[in-house]
């Protein structure tokens, strides 16, 4: 890995990474090993697995990960394999069982990945050393995480301690998801997320969540604006103040924090303005949902945004909230799935109208989706060469890609030390 | 290849291979070449190919082979590739020639490969260095083998003797093909082999094949039996014994031959009692087909087993005959082909009723094809690791498992010993 | 490299390349690296991009290239790929812009290239450095080259030096298309050219182009000929020198240039007589449009043959023009692009019926490519081997074969040398 290790070395600050990165299949594995093998990945939400026995099965890259809630209510994360055979035990995305039983040999574990029954394996045989090998496995405020490796990031836990309160008032173990989607993006992971983190692209390409999103929020050059546009932008400014001002005097914690290039478990949080009634991200910017989300009384909560490094983006508004992952397949494509909640006891058709709620965010994946394509397939070329961030309006991309660039050569740094 | 080399040494016996050998792309081409380049591989039958100039084409991984039935009625094979231009001769996976004419460039071969006619290539063009390339092909009771390599394994004559006795009652020669069917399996070859060297899992994956077959045949931990069940196995045991001396005495050689991991072509074959009616794999039990095959009066004939290294299996009861072969596409797909063979005057609608006669194991390679393409998304994950086989049950897949390594280590032993 | 430069080093001459040419995706890189990557492609026409603002998107391999007519009319050609993030440019096969504009980010570049807007970059930030990429793009004579090396071989003015008198009188200009096809051929690139390269197959595959084509026009053994064949095959020689001198008499220049082995940027040319009517590659061997191309008055103008190394070959009648490029998908797929031309002024249903002018071609292509499809399946397997080229009839297929191993070895050695 000399030549991966060259090319991190010399990456040229403030621009787009080599096209290998985008496409090289060994690049890929590396990613898969350093990135989504060794990192906290959001796979989903506590209330995928309401009950007791709910089983949701997530793959990441190759390896299925089945997410448990035991007998107990403790949710749990195994390797989805049987350890007889090496049978995929759970085949449903999401079932019930009593027990984890492998349809091959019918060798049982329970909820707790022990293995229970497992028959003519001879009087030798431990099925204390044969139990479902765990996963790590943590819910964040009703966020959930796994990790692949050995030994997980510790400053998960620094992670909690400052979003949790951001999180808390929107209680998501009381929400229900209304709605999930899957999108198949024909881009590197790595693309899905650095246009994720700008939206220098928004105001071309996304007619809908431009209408709640306040375009002054996501920066621009003021050496552009004229007169008119700089008043503008003074008046967001006192009003992102104002806003933050009189949200965190209700309970709800809203100013920026950024962590995404100085920790292991990078993540950013902050909570902006709505357009329009200031609502919600819907098309009319009102609610969606006439219940609100946990014990919120106020539906202009505004947009609590949350990235996590690599691999998510939230918004959580009052009324509901939409949590994004992408799960890669391969080094040009890549899975974005999309879960919408609401308010557990919200009732489709008299609290909220499904359409309307998931209207904004179908439409802007769909031309996000395209937009990495179009990246994708613009990287595949002898014409591609790195291409400059925006001082103004993708500084967040820069702080993501550094991310990237110094957890792999971390890894690689040890690998090397180990050699 | 030194890492297989260590992989293959340090291989932990009693237990499944490393996931790369189920998955790994470098791992698979190494396996076609040693496995299935240097070894025996069942393709069909001689009834394939009944009449002089009937062919058939089989495609050994990426090497096509056409199997010819010469005007003399000698069974031929040859790469099925014209010494020309390289353009594949025979497109038809059956046809019947008078000789062997390529499309592209109208050079003629005939039915014993020599090249009769070629225009335009000069005095100096001498026909007889162009016949077609020769494979290795043998017929053993009416079973088809061929080996790539330029020598051919010489203790197929070994396997012949101790097989043909016990194949020749049945006589495949005076059979027909009633129905062949391909099923693409999505897994690596060897879990195919594996999944069919045991029937551990029989018992919860196959209602159809387990009417016939005696739990008992394939293996049990003797200490997890009860009082009942220790009776029937015993009484089991007692029934085995008396058929095979029945069957013995009347000219059908019925006892287990192990030759599964102490020779190149590795085989095991043994004559097993079916349950009920005790005549065939039918869901009734009784005889498919009124005619029996070759000159068989008794239809209670039980089933002969018969296992060939590295891809086939068979049943020949009194009635008909099945035969299967493992033909892998790459390292996570394999073709499984299935013949059901009758005697040659048995005619349809009269004498058997097709989906009677094929409705078994129609419904069991689907099963199995299942489970196999389970243990292929389960290798692939980061959580499998080889686990063991059972002492009681999968006693026989760890013998081909370490026909396989034994086989691959000889191989690359001789590599070495030349470099 | 070694084992390429090796490979390369030992071919044997006169014979087809060793299959890894036709197979080994790492040979298919240095193709497109060395022969695609380094040499003058043919992608089209003039007249695919008649208007200023006109742009065509062609893809040569992974590297799409934008060929833009400018405002002045000039035809440039630009990587498709925007200097910011990387995002494919142009999404249409064809379309007509005012400027180029990113979907990504609105970034705007004119027809030249240049980068006229970019929102947000900063006061540092030089538009002058961001401009499109650009590809050589040449037009002989209305057929356009281009080549994706930062140095293009310079003798590309040598061959049009040879070749623009022979094609001034048919005023590609001055065409239009008629019709264009896509035919997607499961075999290497290099199989389509050689298949191009010789008729020795046409007897026994072309039923409709042998219908204009002379038989004794492709090479024969005369050894071979019996008397009144040999008389028929002087009649032709002596047929085509009347045909030579009186076409060159009329500003037809007809004579046979052929510098497929010693030049770069090889080709060979030559005018030849139709069979017939001799007028036009159609069924009844008739003019199958009325009106003439360029300004020519005899319809009896033969058919003009240019080949240009790697990728195209092309006919030249009276009445129509045959454009034909292949790209190179992956080792084992290619397109055939063929567009056919005819006057500008001519038209659909009045002066030509399309079915009727493109009829012989698009039979004869997809029998072309079926071929292609059994060479490739072909050597693919153990069984190929290298075969014999006719000394008679395949004689240029050698020479195009030679200079693929001479320019990829020139190109090895120069790597060497600066390693």
């Amino acid at each position: 890995m000399v030549d991966l290790v060259s090319q991190l070395t010399h990456r040229k600050k403030g621009y787009t990474l080599e096209a290998p990165f985008y496409t090289d299949p060994e690049i890929f594995e590396a990613d898969m090993d350093v990135i989504f093998g060794r990192h906290w990945i959001f796979v989903g939400v506590d209330v995928d697995v309401p009950e007791p026995g709910d089983v949701m099965v997530v793959k990441v890259h190759q390896t299925e990960v089945a997410i448990v809630r035991d007998d107990d209510g403790v949710i749990r994360a195994f390797h989805n394999v049987c350890r007889h055979r090496g049978a995929r035990l759970v085949h449903d995305d999401k079932t019930t069982v009593g027990n984890l039983v492998c349809r091959y040999h019918s060798w049982v574990y329970d909820t707790t990945g022990a293995l229970i029954h497992a028959e003519h394996m001879g009087q030798d045989f431990d099925k204390s050393c044969h139990g479902l090998k765990p996963v790590h496995c943590r819910s964040l405020e009703g966020l959930l995480f796994i990790c692949l490796a050995e030994n997980a990031p510790a400053d998960f836990d620094e992670m909690e301690r400052q979003i949790a309160p951001y999180l808390a008032p929107h209680n998501l173990r009381d929400a229900k998801i209304a709605y999930e989607h899957d999108l198949l993006e024909h881009g590197n992971w790595k693309l899905t997320i650095e246009n994720n983190r700008e939206c220098y692209h928004c105001g071309a390409n996304h007619p809908e969540l431009t209408v709640p999103l306040f375009a002054y929020g996501f920066g621009f050059d003021p050496k552009e604006l004229d007169p008119a546009e700089r008043e503008h932008a003074e008046n967001y400014a006192c009003m992102l103040n104002d806003n933050h001002r009189d949200w965190e005097s209700q309970g709800l914690p809203s100013k920026e924090i950024d962590r995404l290039d100085d920790m292991v478990t990078s993540f950013r949080t902050e909570r902006l303005p709505l357009a329009g009634a200031g609502e919600s991200h819907t098309l009319n910017t009102e609610r969606a949902c006439k219940k609100l989300m946990g014990n919120l009384t106020n539906a202009k909560a505004g947009a609590l945004h949350l990235w996590t490094q690599p691999n998510s983006w939230h918004h959580f508004m009052g009324d509901h909230a939409v949590v994004f992952s992408v799960l890669p397949i391969d080094a040009e494509h890549s899975i974005l799935r999309t879960k919408w909640l609401v308010h557990k006891d919200a009732r489709e058709g008299i609290d909220y109208d499904l359409q309307n709620l998931i209207g904004v965010w179908m439409a802007t994946n769909q031309q996000d989706g395209d937009l990495v394509g179009y990246c994708q397939q613009g990287v595949r070329g002898k014409g591609y060469v790195p291409g400059p961030y925006s001082p103004h309006t993708e500084m967040l991309v820069e702080k993501c890609t550094n991310w990237y660039v110094g957890r792999m050569m971390a890894h690689l740094a040890q690998t090397r030390a180990v050699a």
